[in-house]
């Protein structure tokens, strides 16, 4: 950390920030410059220094100099990891597609996608059992029944299941069924539900909350990691910015950001990342020239009819058209689709 | 609602829009303009009438009429809710004031603090036993003994204690001893936890989350509402947006706009708000100004020592001067304090 | 226009507001609703009825049907317009590269760029001359003997130059040497700019602000289309958001939103849309992929010597791979770079 | 500033820092920590340091350590700038109260105007006769015969004029009728027009652009102060958030951190703040608390007629109640309004 005193700070309090940071442990290093002081805090971080240096009189500001996550950082384990479940591999030169209806709503509507989404070459298969949803009044979800009709897609198909857990009580469950555990956008900072699906074991889906900043997505991806859980999926999907005409902006530049910081894999949905049907495919050809290692679309076989989130699904001849051009993008830049 | 079809949509296009809205229960009004048609739909509201009709063929967007939410609504109740929990009243004229440090650190800071927000007129006690945190490596608050404290300095006050509930698992235990159940902005759209705290039966203070938009935040409150739990306090605590100068910024037309919108009441958490203790007594008297029904504060005897949050903590002698001052203001507009 | 009414607005209020709809020349038509009436304003668009009517009693809200812009639409000309200036072109299934230095800064500096720029396929230019710097106390550019400079590389390459102008004075000297006139982000609600540079006649590269919405772009675009002049480019290059780990958050779903909307080409500059230099090259790649019509970035041959924003700026041998990767993902997609 | 090294950087990196310092003209300082080393670069700030360094190899990120702007920063002048025109004042104590309508639209509506404006104790009369318009088709204002009904206003009224120039060839013109020229927030960084209004001599009220940071403000105030003129006010009208119930956001917090920072006076502009009528009250009297220096308010007689932004003006009776509710406000807390 860095303690930057403010202009012409009277010697005294220069001696009481080294008096407080050797009392943190730490040691202390002046650097007097033409204008104003800085006092360097060596040693390793110690929650709550930071703020115990801010609060101290003639102090400026207090620049820390690390990053704050340590297990999900390139610094402490360099190789990415790559996340398997079934055939489903996310990570290291492959980019894994994940498709699927947004909730699961009938045997019949689910076991058809999922043969669209096996036949399309895809190894995952989405959908809600368990809906989080802004409005009490909306559809919430299959419940358990979801998560059986779910289970038997994947004896039908093959395909590896992700789907959402919205509370603790709910793991167990959910963990009986599913291949992936989704943590939902709204859930990123949930920390006893991190923790609990992080000792479930099963690979981790991590959504960006819509005002996380990288730092803060990646220190809740690190409350899985401290479980022992490595296996977790960074999913960005979209921020909450002022632009209108998008339901999220999808951020894009987190895919080539997140590869340099973290050896986590980093997967793209551009159905909400947009909330537009017509928007989703060109994203998310975006998304794999930018180098995602993978892919969570929504899709409907009669989006019109669908009881939430139709308005971003694709049809299944958009969702085909959308694989095929993805692949072509993959290939040619050396990535497998 | 009001489906606006694209200029020059073919007839066809639009009858389907009419047979969709048919089918959907409700009646269909066509209105035809120089440059485009538009449909309106009328009935009550029907969940995922919305989408089924945005996702047409032919349809440019659909216009939502009514506010989504209905038990948070003036319309559905035109007086204001009042909050009380022991001598602390929020809402009808009375602006509640809640101070006390961000988490309970020990006995006697918590004892030493309760006494200085009794004398200086509050009624609410604030502190955090469970803390959600953004890094897993800071410290989490002392958890049931964090609790019995609170109890305890109610004991020696008499003022109302709240404090957070971060897990639907926690809810029975916080209940037995707060007064007021407090919901944090990341997990305001946690819907378990605000059903569980609902049912719970005590009073609610809801934080806004940081990317929430009103409509979200009053549907996050009647999520609570729809238990038969009408004691929600809805809590501005600042958004985020691109300002790098605070920690978040803080919106206080979010009170004026509240309290036309909905009879509950509304209280402002300046130390979050700003993240700055310099600024928190300023923002304190401008929400005052503006017409809250409450505030709550973060105080501590020597912020510079906090376990958390110091740097937005007031020293008791800036926590007196603010609340002096935030009387005087609310006493020359009408309001008690 | 859809004029909302309060929920029970009295009779004599709708009366109002029919009354002043046809005052205003507009047809009105009335929509009862079970739960409130919606009054709809047909005829042409005009100024000022929108504000007539939300401020009248008894109005909920007024909700625009048709887009603000025209010349820009679509609807207007379907055809998308082509920009071309020497062997620069931009849209039609045509990749234009743009590549240069953020400013001139010698003549030597710029002849052995644009010989790079010319080798690696690219056809235009850009460079700064007059520069629009955040601080008065940054290097604002050589002004008219950089615009020298880019004329005599032009004569040395072919290359068409892109350049900025900033003020209506400096319209006249710009437009003697430059192909493009480039209106910064800072001036793209500059309005007198935005006519006098529509005036020169020269084709325009519109470079959004950085908090504009999509419409107010389109507007912008719009006073430079109304004085005569066909061709203006549109240049997303980012958006300010609460996103810390970048300079400005680069919203590519811009590009595919626009080519649905307007006929004008879409061209991305990733090296301002991000202000990192090792984020320029995958995100250049997904602009392709979305469909953009063209691409901007910053290049310097040493960029810790670069006068400004050097940090934005790729090396030689960085630009040339990223080009060879974005005309890969180009022509696998159809398009010409 | 402050050169944070990567991890692990290799010797001869942090030598290369170290010379590229001493070739800037600073002075070194390097400080190895335990997990990483800090290279401090002392001396003079000199613009392109920073780049020169950001881009180097082994270089982690630079941090600046000083405020980049200077004669704006209490570092500078201590005492607080009052800005005076006629008998409008603000600053030193004096909440300065401006209002008037959007646009000057006739004699007879301004002089109507003037008179209340003048009777309600204010000192400032705001009007514009140039309007930035987002659309080319909405009025733009009144032109020079604005600007003569305004000075007519001022004689009958001695009310001091306030008024936006759009660009540097009406800076002459407006100067000649005006008291305080307006920098509008889309021209806030238009680097000409602030040289040239700075150059008139007039005090000139800068508003903050809707996406800038304070520095971003800051320093383009710092243009106006480099031309010797030192009366600028800074206005505060809302910036660019999520938020869709309000026009802008609207962040008290500006006042009392930009009271800190600099010694230049703060006012508030709550109608473009929210757009909306009945928000601007309490925002007002908030803006009062928060230590505002000045007010400024749109108004109109019948704002349903208003030819620009009738939506968010206060009819005479509402603008009345708002500046007596201020003065108690402003009263009770010892400033004069």
């Amino acid at each position: 950390m860095i303690v930057v005193m403010k202009e012409r700070a009277a010697r005294h309090l220069i001696e009481t920030v080294i008096a407080k940071i050797e009392q943190l442990g730490l040691r202390s290093h002046v650097v007097e410059g033409t204008e104003l002081t800085v006092v360097a805090a060596l040693g390793e971080k110690r929650d709550g220094a930071r703020q115990a240096l801010e609060t101290l009189e003639g102090v400026e500001k207090v620049v820390p100099i690390l990053a704050p996550y340590k297990m999900a950082s390139t610094e402490v384990k360099k190789q990415p990891t790559v996340v398997r479940a079934r055939d489903l591999i996310v990570g290291g030169g492959h980019v894994g597609v994940i498709a699927g209806p947004c909730s699961v709503e009938s045997r019949e509507q689910l076991l058809l996608l999922a043969r669209l989404v096996r036949d399309s070459g895809a190894t995952g298969l989405r959908g809600g059992a368990f809906k989080p949803r802004t409005s009490p009044y909306s559809f919430r979800g299959m419940g358990e029944s979801g998560l059986e009709l779910l289970a038997e897609a994947r004896e039908a198909t093959g395909l590896a299941i992700v789907t959402e857990v919205m509370a603790t009580e709910q793991v167990g469950l959910v963990a009986k069924y599913t291949d992936v555990m989704q943590i939902g956008a709204r859930n990123m900072q949930n920390y006893p539900l991190l923790e609990a699906v992080g000792e479930a074991g099963k690979p981790v889906l991590l959504k960006r909350g819509p005002s996380a900043t990288m730092d803060e997505f990646l220190l809740a991806a690190e409350y899985i990691l401290k479980t022992g859980n490595p296996n977790v999926i960074l999913c960005e999907r979209g921020i909450r910015t002022f632009e209108d005409h998008v339901r999220f902006t999808l951020p894009l530049a987190s895919v080539p950001y997140l590869k340099q910081k973290t050896h986590l894999p980093v997967l793209v949905d551009p159905s909400h990342g947009t909330g537009k049907a017509n928007l989703v495919a060109p994203m998310a050809r975006a998304a794999v020239a930018a180098g995602t290692d993978g892919l969570m679309v929504e899709i409907h076989p009669e989006p019109d009819r669908a009881l939430s989130d139709g308005f971003q699904a694709l049809t299944p001849d958009a969702y085909n058209r959308m694989v095929t051009e993805c692949r072509q993008v993959a290939m040619v830049l050396g990535f497998k689709l």
